[in-house]
């Protein structure tokens, strides 16, 4: 728990116990990788806080006053990850939305994970997980504090060799990693899963979907990404990560996700670090 | 706001920022009815929590000691509502629940909401709510932190004539009232819908099925609700509840609610209070 924190602008490390959010998990995240005080994709994660709010109907934030926040959490960490968390704040007993709600904001600073630059160079090894993503339209895509179902499928392994775990859906589509999107080249084309339904919009994501706007969102299924020439995950505070692994299928990271590396490099992200 | 709480036994009302209830909502709650001191439906609430602790592979709880602090946080309150919540602890960041984990219990203590002797003898009104509850087994039945979808139905009105919604899945069963049960007399038969896939199994609803054990639990679609000869609502915390309409569908409360009424009235319960 290395790092500072603010809430509400203030040196606070505590939230009321009366809080929506963790009394409804009534509220919104966004995981945000700083390298030296500057988040290169600061603006799509204030997009995307700002697309969840208004889903949500939670007041919007005021994004400069978070950015003046996150950098002083950072202050001196290097490599560091903010976690911005935004509740509907503390409310009377009961589901109903208070008319006029006071959100709390808290801003947290954490060293960045270690990652070796192997894990850049040949990829991780993924399991697929026994744990499926519920369908919920009203909540698809948005990075809310409902997370349990995230929990349960990382709780299904505790190998130190397995990097990530595949999620699909009841209907057996597959979604997402437990905490990364997923990619694939599929017959020569760039493909990514649909998110309508359940799963989490990454940032990264988005990101990548900018850089290729060739790329297609498209169902997919497992049958599929076993035929896929290159398999990669996105993540905002890791970047593109090679797969060379999903259970027993072998890839071989390719040009496509190379390229994608190095498009992330030249945005500022270093791509290993202690 | 009004009682006392307790953190881990401790007189606080804050939790850490890092919290798990809070960064997930990984975790679960029982909502108590207490009068003078006494929780006649306590077993019903332990046996839930037990259950759910270990599907969320939560450390059990003390039930000896939850019951003291409960009654510590409502003495004094003729006609209380106690909240516990039990979350996974303070964790590191991610998803990955820790090996040894510290839960977090809160015990708080409200004054009961007040009810009118008109809402249990007249009944309520209700409305389709259009927000539809998820499919997901692994989470369903219990009384969770994953709350966003109650929270969303709920924030669909504000007329207060209407005292409660329902909520059907995305296939269009009827599973239950955003914060009740749902029970209908069809053809003479008491019945009240599955919760194997979604909804939260209540403790009122336990102690009804309990007490008739002729009831059936079965899918329940909103024709059925229609051609239902009684609808009523249960809750731990409010009782047996008439219902009078559901949108333009009217009902008259009659001798199965009346009587379940007045065997909630011999477990203890108030059926009016100020």
């Amino acid at each position: 728990m290395s790092g500072r924190v603010l809430v509400n602008g203030a040196p606070e490390a505590t939230v009321s116990v009366f809080d929506r959010g963790l009394s409804y998990g009534d509220g919104l995240f966004e995981t945000i990788r700083f390298v030296r005080g500057a988040a290169p994709l600061w603006t799509r994660h204030m997009a995307r806080l700002h697309a969840g709010c208004g889903r949500l109907r939670l007041p919007l934030p005021v994004p400069a006053q978070l950015l003046d926040e996150a950098i002083a959490v950072v202050a001196g960490i290097d490599q560091a990850v903010v976690r911005i968390t935004l509740t509907r704040g503390v409310g009377e007993r009961g589901y109903a939305p208070p008319r006029d709600a006071n959100t709390t904001r808290i801003v947290a600073g954490f060293d960045a994970p270690p990652m070796t630059g192997e894990a850049y160079a040949l990829g991780m090894r993924l399991r697929w997980c026994e744990t499926t993503l519920s369908a919920q339209p009203l909540l698809a895509g948005m990075k809310h504090l409902n997370r349990l179902e995230q929990v349960l499928a990382r709780a299904e392994w505790t190998d130190p060799a397995i990097g990530e775990g595949l999620v699909c859906d009841g209907e057996g589509q597959v979604i997402s990693g437990t905490m990364t999107n997923l990619f694939a080249v599929i017959d020569g084309a760039l493909m990514t899963p649909s998110l309508d339904r359940c799963g989490v919009a990454g940032v990264a994501r988005a990101e990548v979907l900018g850089h290729r706007p060739d790329a297609r969102v498209a169902a997919l299924r497992r049958e599929d990404l076993a035929r896929a020439s290159e398999v990669f995950l996105s993540s905002s505070v890791r970047g593109i990560l090679p797969v060379q692994a999903v259970g027993d299928t072998l890839y071989v990271p390719g040009p496509v996700t190379r390229a994608l590396q190095h498009h992330w490099r030249g945005l500022g992200f270093p791509m290993e670090q202690a």
